[in-house]
């Protein structure tokens, strides 16, 4: 048996866009989906059932967060991620290896894996693709991730430089000059990865295991790495290295490229990704899942999420704002308090306001995901667009 | 009309004891009844509906938080507390007279009130009876506290000596040469604000005042401020001066000398109290309504309550105990998390383990409280002492 089924249940006439259901062992989610981000077996802040309460019907958690603490052997005697975390819906871990790439220090690649230092406490740890694997079984997701090797995006200069990537996170570039070699390597690497990722896999019958598109900004290399990944026979595809440090246009660019190439009848996730116009323009591709740290990053800084763009709830503005963040928000923090009560809790150093912020954050999310599957079925595209300005304001480069 | 209605429903025929319910313009409660604090306008990390869950009836906001940020009267051009924060249950404001003393600095007292700094910003501050009464008045909460002097317990030496009084919170104690002019003083005056504070009560149809009784540790200041109090008709009365420094047994015996003092057919309140233990004792003397920051500040350090003592979440023997903190437990954290999750939760500094630890705790008390009206019903106190050990284990004067 199979660990997940895809279903297509409608497609658009004039864009890639499909709708559709995964189903998990753990109960399904419509796609196209949008997954809330719980690193640590906690998406912050909100209990498991304020996160369905936002709509979210599945959640991803980090591989490397947990691999280091509190281990994943741990989580397995405590009978897997789900009943760890009070998650009963589907779960999906990472590699290990995005984080690997830009958490830790001193990694060192070679063809068998990958050694770093844990940002935690410093010891030494080491991934590879059996290793990820086999700690992804003991977590017991119901989507793991196969381990890639993942580059960071050329930057000009002598890589040394910091990149804002898609979702906000400073990335350290690569050199132009050395980007070419790196990015070819990274792609091989992955490829040749992904089948010790196959063979290692050792439940297939509950865990569907994703291959991952690696390839950078080359879309030549993205055309071939997708083809190699694609035919492997697997339960989903990925399209990996996005929003690592390049720019919007190059970005889509990538995606719309990569999207079609992948098998039509294997769900397609867009790691990592991203703002409303990326999530938009990638349905339009033709991808299904999503997952992102904005959400619940940005809500706890205090940055609401709005259909005209952020807001900042400290803003002085809103101190006597008796109005929610959106009035047209059904979520339990506009149903029920004020710019001017949220921003008195930022004030006061509460934990209530990043609690309140991000469920409204990820309601947000899942209002437009609603509306993008809605648009889906009858090309209601332009709707989509008026009611959601932000999905067509200019690209957001960084949080604001 | 009253603000409130206190009915009594049932008398222990060996203590004290009344079980009975007040009712507000915002609903009623149970007595003898458990208020959480909601210091700043929010129970620290819980969302409304999940303190309810609590089975928590009503709640306490401090005046001096609220009053220093976001202010007053932003909360009333916000239609009062109750609307601000989201919760449309009952709610006691203290008179911010207890915090002026144990929070804020430079603080100089006069006949007229209090002149302090603000611990948030340093700027020069005063309370009066009547700018309290104003003020709680601004906030709205349907039980209101008449402006106190609260002295400091005595301590031996030269009063600079830091006392952990009954909820754990450091207090500078005065020499004990000193003590009774100041106790003697501070109860004359505390009379004298009371007056006041019923002059310049602006909203006696909607808000009830509670008269508050002084006297320190002297029984016979005690009494005679409790029959002055008395000797007012007002809508409650509150035991304070307590838990600010002195040992449990002077505590209780103050508690039970002062209880019976009061009217029997008012609601008898017992201010910033306490451990199990005290509860329990109070309610035998006849105290009515408890608020306590213990569920929730030891919530938030990883101290969980269980009817035998408290345990520390940290504690690595935790890590792989799969055991919720309390198998006698019917809150959502016992029923869903492990010790080993909860553990995870506080090592990897997540803001779920503070919450799910406080949820918890809040729900012990509001436990212990279930089975102490029940007691009060049928004299079953056996019962009660069996099932929570801790309420006859020696008694607790610090965090442990």
């Amino acid at each position: 048996m199979a660990a997940i089924r895809f279903e297509i249940l409608g497609r658009s006439a004039v864009t890639g866009a499909r709708v559709g259901r995964v189903e998990t062992l753990h109960g399904g989610f419509d796609t196209p989906a949008f997954m809330p981000v719980g690193t640590k077996a906690t998406v912050k802040g909100l209990l498991p059932d304020v996160v369905a309460g936002t709509g979210s019907e599945g959640l991803l958690n980090n591989t490397y967060h947990l691999m280091l603490r509190p281990g994943s052997g741990l989580i397995a005697e405590m009978g897997g991620v789900h009943r760890f975390m009070g998650w009963d819906g589907p779960i999906l871990t990472d590699s290990g290896g995005f984080q690997v790439y830009s958490l830790s220090d001193a990694r060192h690649i070679d063809e068998d894996g990958v050694t770093f230092r844990s940002h935690v406490d410093g010891a030494e740890e080491r991934l590879t693709p059996e290793r990820s694997v086999g700690i992804q079984n003991e977590l017991g997701a119901d989507i793991i991730m196969a381990f890639d090797d993942c580059p960071p995006a050329p930057v000009a200069g002598d890589g040394d430089a910091a990149a804002v990537d898609g979702s906000g996170r400073a990335r350290h570039g690569v050199a132009a000059a050395e980007y070419d070699a790196r990015n070819l390597a990274a792609a091989a690497r992955t490829r040749r990865w992904l089948e010790r990722c196959v063979a290692a896999h050792g439940r297939g019958d509950e865990q569907a295991l994703f291959g991952i598109v690696q390839g950078g900004v080359d879309l030549e290399l993205r055309a071939r790495c997708a083809a190699e990944v694609a035919a492997l026979d697997l339960a989903g595809y990925a399209i990996g290295g996005c929003a690592v440090g390049e720019d919007y246009r190059t970005m889509m660019e990538i995606v719309s490229h990569t999207a079609g190439m992948l098998p039509a009848d294997r769900p397609r996730y867009l790691m990592g990704v991203g703002y409303e116009r990326d999530l938009l323009a990638a349905v339009k591709a033709g991808v299904d899942m999503f997952d992102c740290v904005l959400p619940t990053r940005n809500g706890r800084n205090a940055n609401a999420f709005t259909p005209t763009g952020q807001i900042r709830v400290r803003n002085a503005g809103y101190a006597r704002d008796g109005g929610p963040i959106d009035a047209g928000c059904d979520c339990l923090t506009c149903e029920r308090f004020s710019r001017a009560y949220l921003r008195h809790l930022f004030m006061a150093d509460e934990m209530l306001g990043p609690i309140l912020v991000s469920l409204h954050n990820i309601r947000h999310f899942q209002r437009l995901m609603l509306d993008i599957r809605r648009a889906i079925r009858d090309d209601s595209w332009s709707l989509v667009e008026r009611n959601w300005p932000v999905t067509v304001s200019p690209p957001v480069s960084s949080d604001s």
